[in-house]
């Protein structure tokens, strides 16, 4: 079911050819947590490697706020933009597609092919906008659900995630426990934090303040692109640190002199925060994002008892988290919190810690520490 | 000097009664650092205590970014409003007025009363706006100078401030030898880091961004409020901390029920970020915040060669340098390294850390450590 063949891409050895990205179109309704339904929607995926033939070998990459369904290879030999994960995916990488069929899906909602705010309502002919229901981090797993059940997925042997992929990847082993065989939750958290929430509802306020938002409704290319990327601008050093920033970017100035203006950028880290933001815009939807910040801003495991046990009752699949030392936005704690509250309730867990300087970002980044443990888990019995 | 009198205010023993502002016009003309000049200014002052007869006795207050000249009494019966530092500073109060004069004056280009960007330059008749030049920590520095040259103050017992008044305190010491007998700075920094600079620019970009900022020529009150509140929301949450945060909101829903809208408020901390962002563009001028982002950003006392001990090679004052655990967007390890080149290179210098939870606003809160590590700083021979 893969749709490339390293070996006649003619690609470096080790990497994939060309991924083609897949529609699944799902014609069955949807009933969101929220109450709310709609009658059809679409997913966007990709998949890596070989289903085996006892069905067994599929791993589930679920993605973050700002990530997509292209998490390895390429999609076309013109941009050659490499998935997100490509470091991690791919044949005798560390989720090595010779022995696993890898799947990713643009969560529901989104704006990567998937079925968001800006897909067309066809019960009106019309953008859904904010008529698009409220989402949850469960309804993105549900809706993930009915793809492998297309895919004749049955049973996973591990569902991998950071950050809001994390979140997924713990409802995945709650809501599924009989199909999750294992769970690699990095960087994440079993209930979005209020100083997380507190930066989300800043990035909110801007997108929604920018005049061309006007109310969630504008059309694609014209939306509150000033307000987005100073969303991403402030959510992009959340997601680094302190020492990473000091160390790709130190109080350098960028060359060429110094800024005709006076508010002009001045610093180099400057003009690769503008650079992210203005990117941002070109490639994701403001209303998807205001949704997907609520559904992670949702998201606690705790419930209203505060007993995390209660939440992972369920859960079958054996766990490995994954924190970071110098990610402040999802701190390892966190991490360990998951594992803890597994532990306490009789749950086969692990925690591992890595030292690494560069935020929360860090689960994106090479790090042979961090392959040794994703091998290690995935080859054991 | 002081226009206080307790005795007579009828206010709660220890507390200040009604201290009234003055202003301090100098009419010879300033250069920054830039190389620009102006020909007059006004600083914006208030004064605790009384000037001993040998004037050894002053102790000068440098506020932070957001700060003011009122840190401590109120100014009216009416608002009854403390000074920023009310706790701290008073009769028998860690920094005692019944043994110190205490002063305090608004940062040359400030927005409460001293000579800023919305003040009208002289040669033209209209305000200044963009056309106010680029300051610099040392621009307040010699600023202030000059007040307490007015003022008749030849040596300062103690410089005392936090975050970009810690930046003010270490440049006192520098640029003022013979004046500056000790200094206390506080969650502050030799140099700006780069993560400090990054939060700021997003600042700026929201600012400068919003239309109503207009290239920084707009009237008082028409401003770019919009783009400062979200600023303000931003620089509010490096503030404080994960900690602080859990302790104060945790993830509680703001009462009275359901949010109306989707994207509306819902979690207290929303609330509470909205209402700082709001209430501070009642307060604060967004040419003011720019300029003042910029010195910050700018101040970095390392200098080319990277060698703190030749920014600190005059420096005669005493140092106790004061550092926060939560502190994470000034460090307690930016405040240590300062007292670590100080004693590099011979100076009398030492360095404390207070275990507080309330991140980089740990210098502003009532803490009973804090009081007894001034007291004795000030009390000492």
């Amino acid at each position: 079911m893969n749709d490339a063949d390293p070996k006649s891409s003619g690609n470096i050895p080790g990497e994939f050819g060309l991924v083609a990205p897949r529609d699944y179109r799902c014609l069955e309704p949807f009933l969101f947590d929220s109450g709310a339904s709609i009658s059809e929607f679409t997913l966007r995926y990709e998949t890596y490697g070989t289903l085996a033939s006892d069905r067994a070998n599929a791993i589930l990459i679920c993605h973050a706020l700002s990530g997509d369904h292209h998490c390895a290879g390429i999609n076309t030999l013109q941009d050659r933009k490499q998935g997100w994960w490509n470091n991690l995916i791919g044949p005798g990488k560390p989720i090595d597609t010779n022995r696993f069929f890898v799947v990713c899906s643009n969560c529901l909602g989104g704006c990567q092919g998937s079925t968001g705010p800006a897909s067309t309502n066809p019960e009106t002919g019309r953008p859904y906008n904010l008529g698009f229901p409220v989402l949850t981090i469960r309804d993105f797993v549900r809706a993930q659900k009915r793809l492998l059940d297309h895919l004749g997925i049955e049973e996973l042997f591990c569902v991998v995630g950071g950050s809001m992929g994390g979140m997924q990847v713990l409802q995945w082993a709650i809501e599924y426990p009989a199909t999750v065989k294992r769970i690699l939750p990095l960087a994440t958290s079993a209930r979005q934090s209020v100083q997380a929430i507190a930066f989300n509802e800043v990035g909110r306020c801007a997108i929604v303040q920018d005049p061309a938002w006007n109310g969630g409704d504008y059309t694609a290319g014209a939306g509150p692109n000033v307000g987005l990327a100073v969303a991403r601008m402030m959510a992009h050093i959340t997601y680094l640190s302190d020492k990473g920033l000091e160390a790709k970017f130190g109080r350098n100035k960028r060359s060429g002199g110094e800024a005709r203006e006076i508010f002009d950028v001045e610093f180099e880290v400057e003009s690769y925060l503008r650079y992210q933001g203005e990117s941002f815009t070109n490639r994701f939807d403001a209303n998807t994002y205001l949704y997907f910040s609520k559904a992670l801003d949702h998201f606690d495991l705790y419930g209203e008892n505060g007993r995390l046990e209660d939440a992972f009752a369920p859960v079958e699949a054996r766990t490995l988290a994954i924190g970071f030392t110098s990610d402040w936005l999802f701190p390892p704690e966190y991490n360990q919190d998951i594992v803890h509250a597994l532990l306490r309730s009789g749950k086969r867990a692990a925690y591992a810690e890595l030292d690494m300087d560069l935020g929360h970002d860090s689960f994106l980044v090479q790090s042979p520490a961090l392959y040794d443990l994703f091998r290690a888990f995935l080859a054991s019995e």
